[in-house]
């Protein structure tokens, strides 16, 4: 199974890494080059690559870029080194826990490798490349197992999806937008409802921008508009991805998602979130423990550089929210479709327990 | 009980019409010069004036300015004519009832006056100055009786607010931010939150403008974060404008407040409706039957003339949405605070009996 025109937001060329640069998306398809661990963290807070996954796969490649730099030939000092390259990408991302869980594999492969530091460095490339390609196929089998969570309707499903949990947000197809691509490949999809996911409308222009690329209809709305698209029957299910899922089911996730998992329940959808098993964080109860990060209010006050409130107007602008499980339909990894309250029965990944 | 810096989007200077332009706030603050009801119609339909009570003071003014442009002297063909008129005004903007309201009152005034012609046109243009200061008095009246709405809690109220139901929507003062500007000459106002507004802004443009032209505490956050603030216990309350109000106590209002309603249900507050009797459609039995104006795909695809998504997207843009009545708290009124239920109880306004 594979999409029409596949999307892949982070490549390794030989010596580099390349990054679609996902703020000038759609305006400019525009590929970062980027040589230096440092200049991945920075890639990463400036959204140039961002989604729980492709974050944790540039994260991989980037403990592989920041062990290429140290120069020390002691193996020791070596891992001591690597430690510090490792808490500069940790520094990046709070919410993202598939972040910390790449880094830590990466870590545990160099410590667990035999032999010299050039050694070391090679398997960390290697290493880099397996999560990568691991990803790509768990967004596949996501997508799969999707469609045994979508509901049955006599017509072709209308979807709607908040931010971006697409090709671009992960390795490669997506988790809520690949089980949104299967069901598109199944011809069982009539039609996407992107909503445009302010403040910095991912799904405006990522999520449109994928749909657009491989011909699957998409009617972009604004965040207010779910509720009445729901009221007015247009929405059969609402498929989202996550950045964190605690033990008990809760998913933490862009801002916006709680809102909607609330709406759906109200009107009675489905309301699905699609994530890999490494976004399961089985060491947290409860999203209650899972801190939010608050964003710049700058990216609420200016559009285009440009001011769209007053002076002296104050703003929040927290980057996720929490949706309790009990609002969560089913969860989708690459082990199956899943009640969260079933999540703790699912195969911890290897690396993992 | 007066504003620190009253606001007045509708003022009559004379011989002409001038409009503040609320589209050009907050950056710009001009005024539009309408001296003929062709041009009202064109500051309705462009937004220039905005808001159900604004658009009925500012129609009622442009039933006069359709008079005085009118050659006829014989009193038949004047009103002939004046129907023309008030036809222009009301293709304008289907779910503000107020509209509608405005211009059968304007018309019966004419038909009433005995005289002449030149009489007629004198009148019009007293009942329009009537309408004004009726409304303003009318929001004076609803921001008092929205004390005894708002919950009693142990600290100052966190008011959350969706569009702009403010001075700027009505002859002055405001419906929603009436109620907000009582609570905080009171002292009983800790902060307001506006939301932003997708797509026109007009949280982010009008209402921050209004809350910080007087100095009340405003913080603006996107549409979808309404949800999460509410679930981190900042707001005690939602309270909202109308542009019209079913017999059954059912809320057509700007697109997002509906979905507010149901976010506020399920965070149990207060969810406050504040118009004026005369946004209340007692011809009409439910919601379901006010039918709601799709507005140009444009105003989601381009910000600042600049397209926030690909080529190919296509969208839906549903200027208002339908609340109903179970999910509104009270609806407050210059006669008073009530539930929806009892709307009925309500006196008609002489005008509309």
């Amino acid at each position: 199974m594979e999409s029409l025109n596949p999307v892949f937001p982070v490549v390794w060329q030989n010596d580099h890494l390349e990054l679609i640069d996902q703020n000038r998306l759609p305006d400019e398809y525009d590929l970062v080059r980027i040589s230096r661990s440092e200049d991945l963290a920075i890639a990463i807070e400036d959204m140039i690559v961002r989604g729980a996954s492709a974050i944790g796969v540039a994260a991989a490649y980037g403990i592989y870029l920041g062990a290429r730099e140290i120069q020390a030939t002691e193996r020791a000092l070596f891992l001591n080194r690597l430690e510090a390259v490792a808490q500069t990408l940790r520094d990046t991302h709070s919410t993202a826990v598939n972040l910390s869980w790449v880094i830590d594999r990466m870590l545990k492969a160099a410590r667990q490798t035999a032999g010299d530091v050039a050694r070391i460095k090679s398997v960390l490339l290697e290493t880099a490349k397996q999560i990568q390609n691991e990803n790509l196929q768990t967004c596949y089998q996501i997508g799969n197992h999707g469609q045994q969570a979508l509901p049955e309707t006599p017509q072709k499903l209308r979807l709607l999806t908040h931010c971006n949990a697409g090709a671009l947000a992960t390795a490669g197809y997506g988790t809520a937008l690949g089980v949104v691509r299967s069901a598109w490949l199944d011809d069982r999809l009539e039609r996407v409802y992107a909503t445009e996911t302010r403040p910095r409308f991912q799904g405006a222009r990522l999520t449109a921008w994928e749909c657009v690329e491989e011909g699957i209809p998409v009617t972009l709305i604004t965040d207010g508009m779910a509720a009445h698209c729901m009221q007015q029957g247009m929405v059969d299910a609402v498929v989202v991805g996550a950045d964190c899922i605690a033990a008990n089911g809760d998913v933490v996730n862009k801002v916006g998602t709680y809102g909607l998992a609330l709406l759906a329940k109200a009107h009675h959808l489905p309301f699905l979130v699609a994530a890999p098993l490494s976004t399961v964080d089985f060491g947290c109860a409860t999203g209650a423990q899972i801190s939010s990060k608050t964003r710049d209010g700058k990216e609420i006050s200016h559009i285009f550089d440009r001011p769209i409130c007053p002076m002296g107007t104050e703003f929040y602008n927290p980057a996720s929210d929490m949706t309790p499980a009990e609002l969560v339909t089913a969860i989708i990894t690459e082990q199956g479709a899943i009640a969260p309250s079933d999540l703790h029965q699912l195969k911890h990944p290897p690396e993992k327990r």
